[in-house]
Protein backbone atom coordinates (compact mmCIF):
# COMPACT_ATOMS: atom_id res chain seq x y z
CA UNK A 1 0.00 0.00 0.00
CA UNK A 2 0.87 3.23 0.06
CA UNK A 3 1.72 6.61 2.10
CA UNK A 4 -1.89 8.33 2.84
CA UNK A 5 -0.75 12.12 4.20
CA UNK A 6 -4.20 13.51 4.13
CA UNK A 7 -4.75 11.02 6.74
CA UNK A 8 -2.12 11.13 8.90
CA UNK A 9 -1.84 14.84 8.64
CA UNK A 10 -4.74 15.11 11.28
CA UNK A 11 -2.05 13.01 13.67
CA UNK A 12 1.03 15.39 12.95
CA UNK A 13 -1.55 18.18 14.11
CA UNK A 14 -2.97 16.55 16.75
CA UNK A 15 1.09 15.99 18.18
CA UNK A 16 2.03 19.85 17.13
CA UNK A 17 -0.97 21.19 19.45
CA UNK A 18 -1.69 18.83 21.99
CA UNK A 19 1.56 16.77 23.13
CA UNK A 20 4.67 19.73 24.05
CA UNK A 21 7.05 16.66 25.17
CA UNK A 22 6.78 14.58 21.41
CA UNK A 23 7.21 18.01 19.87
CA UNK A 24 10.11 18.89 21.87
CA UNK A 25 11.27 15.88 20.59
CA UNK A 26 10.29 17.25 16.87
CA UNK A 27 8.33 13.45 16.94
CA UNK A 28 6.73 13.31 13.21
CA UNK A 29 4.51 10.95 10.96
CA UNK A 30 6.16 9.12 8.81
CA UNK A 31 4.48 7.21 7.26
CA UNK A 32 0.65 5.56 7.13
CA UNK A 33 -1.14 3.14 4.47
CA UNK A 34 -4.05 2.14 6.26
CA UNK A 35 -2.17 -0.69 8.19
CA UNK A 36 1.53 0.13 9.30
CA UNK A 37 2.24 3.52 10.99
CA UNK A 38 5.63 4.47 11.39
CA UNK A 39 6.89 7.63 13.73
CA UNK A 40 10.04 9.07 13.34
CA UNK A 41 12.03 11.46 15.59
CA UNK A 42 15.60 12.79 14.95
CA UNK A 43 18.41 11.15 16.85
CA UNK A 44 20.21 14.28 18.05
CA UNK A 45 16.84 15.76 20.38
CA UNK A 46 16.65 12.12 21.63
CA UNK A 47 20.22 10.58 22.50
CA UNK A 48 21.78 9.88 25.50
CA UNK A 49 25.49 10.05 26.97
CA UNK A 50 26.92 7.22 24.52
CA UNK A 51 25.30 8.78 21.59
CA UNK A 52 22.67 6.22 21.05
CA UNK A 53 18.59 6.85 21.22
CA UNK A 54 17.46 7.64 25.14
CA UNK A 55 14.75 5.05 26.44
CA UNK A 56 12.41 7.31 27.62
CA UNK A 57 12.61 8.97 23.97
CA UNK A 58 12.00 5.27 22.48
CA UNK A 59 9.58 4.22 24.59
CA UNK A 60 7.07 7.68 23.62
CA UNK A 61 7.67 6.85 19.99
CA UNK A 62 6.84 3.65 20.08
CA UNK A 63 3.68 4.36 22.58
CA UNK A 64 2.41 6.70 20.20
CA UNK A 65 2.43 5.00 17.35
CA UNK A 66 0.43 2.50 18.77
CA UNK A 67 -1.94 5.19 20.64
CA UNK A 68 -1.69 7.09 16.46
CA UNK A 69 -2.87 4.01 15.00
CA UNK A 70 -5.88 3.73 17.09
CA UNK A 71 -6.24 7.44 16.76
CA UNK A 72 -6.21 7.06 12.65
CA UNK A 73 -8.61 3.81 12.73
CA UNK A 74 -11.15 6.10 14.53
CA UNK A 75 -10.95 9.17 12.50
CA UNK A 76 -11.30 6.97 9.34
CA UNK A 77 -14.61 5.94 10.87
CA UNK A 78 -15.70 9.18 11.64
CA UNK A 79 -15.11 8.49 15.54
CA UNK A 80 -13.83 10.69 18.04
CA UNK A 81 -13.59 9.00 20.96
CA UNK A 82 -11.47 9.46 24.45
CA UNK A 83 -7.94 7.18 23.83
CA UNK A 84 -6.34 6.04 26.88
CA UNK A 85 -3.10 4.09 26.92
CA UNK A 86 -4.10 1.49 30.31
CA UNK A 87 -0.75 -0.38 30.17
CA UNK A 88 3.21 -0.90 28.11
CA UNK A 89 5.36 -2.85 28.41
CA UNK A 90 9.05 -2.12 26.45
CA UNK A 91 12.07 -4.59 26.33
CA UNK A 92 15.49 -2.85 24.82
CA UNK A 93 17.15 -5.81 23.27
CA UNK A 94 20.51 -3.43 22.19
CA UNK A 95 21.11 0.33 21.66
CA UNK A 96 19.74 2.38 18.55
CA UNK A 97 22.05 4.20 16.42
CA UNK A 98 20.07 5.05 13.31
CA UNK A 99 18.80 8.45 12.67
CA UNK A 100 16.11 9.38 12.86
CA UNK A 101 14.68 6.89 14.81
CA UNK A 102 11.68 5.43 13.45
CA UNK A 103 8.93 3.36 15.38
CA UNK A 104 6.47 1.08 13.58
CA UNK A 105 3.24 -0.47 14.64
CA UNK A 106 1.59 -2.79 12.13
CA UNK A 107 -2.08 -4.30 13.00
CA UNK A 108 -4.24 -6.34 11.93
CA UNK A 109 -7.83 -5.12 10.44
CA UNK A 110 -9.23 -8.26 12.04
CA UNK A 111 -8.19 -7.25 15.27
CA UNK A 112 -9.50 -3.47 14.70
CA UNK A 113 -12.95 -5.23 13.24
CA UNK A 114 -13.58 -6.91 16.41
CA UNK A 115 -12.29 -3.21 18.75
CA UNK A 116 -15.41 -1.58 16.96
CA UNK A 117 -17.92 -3.80 17.09
CA UNK A 118 -17.07 -3.82 20.50
CA UNK A 119 -17.25 -0.50 20.53
CA UNK A 120 -20.33 0.04 18.94
CA UNK A 121 -22.26 -2.50 21.21
CA UNK A 122 -20.49 -1.38 24.76
CA UNK A 123 -19.55 2.44 23.88
CA UNK A 124 -15.91 1.04 25.00
CA UNK A 125 -13.83 -0.93 23.85
CA UNK A 126 -9.59 -2.13 24.53
CA UNK A 127 -7.39 -3.28 21.53
CA UNK A 128 -3.49 -4.51 22.47
CA UNK A 129 -1.01 -3.48 19.93
CA UNK A 130 3.07 -4.03 19.35
CA UNK A 131 5.26 -2.16 17.97
CA UNK A 132 9.09 -2.05 17.48
CA UNK A 133 12.24 0.42 16.34
CA UNK A 134 14.66 -1.19 14.61
CA UNK A 135 18.45 -0.13 13.89
CA UNK A 136 20.92 -1.50 11.53
CA UNK A 137 18.72 -3.84 10.05
CA UNK A 138 16.84 -5.41 12.91
CA UNK A 139 14.85 -5.32 15.82
CA UNK A 140 16.44 -3.11 18.70
CA UNK A 141 13.10 -2.48 20.83
CA UNK A 142 9.85 -4.44 21.49
CA UNK A 143 6.68 -2.94 22.61
CA UNK A 144 3.24 -4.07 23.49
CA UNK A 145 0.28 -1.71 24.63
CA UNK A 146 -3.07 -1.69 25.62
CA UNK A 147 -5.30 1.20 24.10
CA UNK A 148 -8.87 1.82 24.88
CA UNK A 149 -11.34 3.91 23.76
CA UNK A 150 -13.90 5.44 26.06
CA UNK A 151 -16.54 8.05 25.56
CA UNK A 152 -15.30 11.25 24.97
CA UNK B 1 16.13 10.85 56.66
CA UNK B 2 16.73 14.58 55.06
CA UNK B 3 17.81 15.55 51.91
CA UNK B 4 20.74 14.93 50.26
CA UNK B 5 21.58 17.71 47.35
CA UNK B 6 25.52 17.45 47.69
CA UNK B 7 24.60 14.16 45.94
CA UNK B 8 22.18 14.50 43.58
CA UNK B 9 23.32 17.57 41.87
CA UNK B 10 25.52 15.36 40.10
CA UNK B 11 22.49 13.74 38.26
CA UNK B 12 21.14 16.69 37.86
CA UNK B 13 24.12 17.71 35.98
CA UNK B 14 23.96 14.37 34.20
CA UNK B 15 20.37 15.14 32.93
CA UNK B 16 21.22 19.29 31.90
CA UNK B 17 23.69 18.03 29.88
CA UNK B 18 23.65 14.19 28.28
CA UNK B 19 19.65 13.79 27.95
CA UNK B 20 18.07 16.82 26.17
CA UNK B 21 14.63 15.47 25.97
CA UNK B 22 14.34 14.73 29.99
CA UNK B 23 16.12 18.51 29.61
CA UNK B 24 12.99 19.58 27.73
CA UNK B 25 10.47 18.18 30.13
CA UNK B 26 12.38 20.41 32.33
CA UNK B 27 12.69 17.22 34.47
CA UNK B 28 14.41 17.57 37.83
CA UNK B 29 15.95 15.91 41.01
CA UNK B 30 13.34 17.07 43.87
CA UNK B 31 14.91 15.06 46.60
CA UNK B 32 16.93 12.30 47.44
CA UNK B 33 18.25 10.72 51.05
CA UNK B 34 19.89 7.23 50.04
CA UNK B 35 17.52 5.45 49.94
CA UNK B 36 14.16 7.31 48.38
CA UNK B 37 14.83 9.56 45.08
CA UNK B 38 12.07 11.77 43.55
CA UNK B 39 12.40 13.51 40.14
CA UNK B 40 9.60 16.12 39.12
CA UNK B 41 8.65 18.23 36.13
CA UNK B 42 6.01 21.05 35.47
CA UNK B 43 2.80 19.82 34.43
CA UNK B 44 2.49 22.13 31.52
CA UNK B 45 5.45 20.99 29.21
CA UNK B 46 4.10 17.33 29.95
CA UNK B 47 0.73 17.33 29.38
CA UNK B 48 -2.03 15.78 26.99
CA UNK B 49 -5.20 17.72 24.94
CA UNK B 50 -7.16 16.64 28.37
CA UNK B 51 -4.69 18.76 30.15
CA UNK B 52 -3.30 15.49 32.69
CA UNK B 53 -0.05 14.12 32.54
CA UNK B 54 0.92 12.30 29.00
CA UNK B 55 1.99 8.85 29.13
CA UNK B 56 5.01 9.03 27.81
CA UNK B 57 6.33 11.67 30.14
CA UNK B 58 4.75 9.91 32.78
CA UNK B 59 7.30 6.90 31.23
CA UNK B 60 10.20 8.59 31.32
CA UNK B 61 10.14 10.50 34.55
CA UNK B 62 9.87 7.06 36.11
CA UNK B 63 12.40 5.09 34.06
CA UNK B 64 14.76 7.76 35.33
CA UNK B 65 13.90 7.35 38.75
CA UNK B 66 14.68 4.36 38.35
CA UNK B 67 18.13 4.65 36.31
CA UNK B 68 18.94 7.85 38.41
CA UNK B 69 18.64 5.49 42.27
CA UNK B 70 21.67 3.17 40.41
CA UNK B 71 23.44 5.90 38.97
CA UNK B 72 23.86 7.70 42.50
CA UNK B 73 24.04 4.36 44.21
CA UNK B 74 27.39 3.53 41.95
CA UNK B 75 28.50 7.10 42.92
CA UNK B 76 28.44 6.91 46.41
CA UNK B 77 30.54 3.42 46.46
CA UNK B 78 33.19 5.98 43.54
CA UNK B 79 32.05 3.70 40.92
CA UNK B 80 31.28 4.78 37.03
CA UNK B 81 29.99 1.79 35.35
CA UNK B 82 27.76 2.08 32.11
CA UNK B 83 23.95 2.10 33.14
CA UNK B 84 21.42 0.48 31.10
CA UNK B 85 17.69 -0.57 31.20
CA UNK B 86 16.78 -3.36 29.87
CA UNK B 87 13.28 -3.57 30.49
CA UNK B 88 10.16 -1.47 31.26
CA UNK B 89 6.55 -2.10 32.52
CA UNK B 90 3.99 0.42 33.83
CA UNK B 91 0.50 0.86 34.39
CA UNK B 92 -1.53 3.27 33.95
CA UNK B 93 -4.16 3.34 36.91
CA UNK B 94 -6.19 6.63 36.68
CA UNK B 95 -5.15 10.33 35.26
CA UNK B 96 -1.91 12.61 36.67
CA UNK B 97 -3.16 15.93 37.25
CA UNK B 98 -1.07 16.67 39.79
CA UNK B 99 1.85 20.08 39.49
CA UNK B 100 4.61 18.92 39.20
CA UNK B 101 4.38 15.51 38.54
CA UNK B 102 6.62 13.39 41.21
CA UNK B 103 8.23 10.10 39.90
CA UNK B 104 9.10 8.27 43.46
CA UNK B 105 11.70 5.26 43.05
CA UNK B 106 12.30 3.43 46.75
CA UNK B 107 14.94 0.61 47.02
CA UNK B 108 16.25 -1.43 49.53
CA UNK B 109 19.80 -1.82 51.21
CA UNK B 110 19.99 -5.24 50.97
CA UNK B 111 18.86 -5.23 47.25
CA UNK B 112 21.41 -2.86 46.17
CA UNK B 113 24.01 -4.74 48.80
CA UNK B 114 23.71 -7.75 46.88
CA UNK B 115 23.53 -6.11 43.57
CA UNK B 116 26.99 -4.29 44.27
CA UNK B 117 28.14 -8.24 44.97
CA UNK B 118 27.45 -9.58 42.12
CA UNK B 119 29.09 -6.66 40.25
CA UNK B 120 32.67 -7.29 42.50
CA UNK B 121 32.28 -10.35 41.74
CA UNK B 122 31.74 -10.99 38.05
CA UNK B 123 31.91 -7.53 36.51
CA UNK B 124 28.55 -6.61 35.73
CA UNK B 125 24.89 -7.00 37.46
CA UNK B 126 21.35 -6.06 37.33
CA UNK B 127 18.70 -5.14 39.29
CA UNK B 128 14.73 -4.63 39.40
CA UNK B 129 13.40 -1.35 40.69
CA UNK B 130 9.79 0.25 41.47
CA UNK B 131 8.83 3.14 40.61
CA UNK B 132 5.30 5.32 41.32
CA UNK B 133 3.49 8.23 40.27
CA UNK B 134 0.66 9.87 42.68
CA UNK B 135 -1.99 12.01 41.83
CA UNK B 136 -4.19 13.25 44.25
CA UNK B 137 -2.87 11.28 47.24
CA UNK B 138 -2.98 7.62 45.97
CA UNK B 139 -0.74 5.80 43.12
CA UNK B 140 -2.03 6.32 40.08
CA UNK B 141 1.14 4.99 37.93
CA UNK B 142 3.12 1.36 38.72
CA UNK B 143 6.13 1.10 36.88
CA UNK B 144 8.76 -1.52 37.37
CA UNK B 145 12.11 -1.61 35.54
CA UNK B 146 15.33 -4.07 35.13
CA UNK B 147 18.68 -1.73 35.59
CA UNK B 148 22.17 -3.39 34.56
CA UNK B 149 25.50 -2.31 34.91
CA UNK B 150 28.19 -3.38 32.47
CA UNK B 151 32.06 -2.57 32.25
CA UNK B 152 32.33 1.32 31.36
Amino acid sequence: MADRPEIHRDLSEFVERWLPSARAMQLRVQYYDGGVLELAAPLSLNDNDKGTAFGGSLYTLVVLSGWGMVYLRCRERGLEPNIVVSHGEIEYLRPVTTDPLVARCDASDADFERFFATHAERGKAAIALAATVSSDGSDAVLFSGRYAIIPG
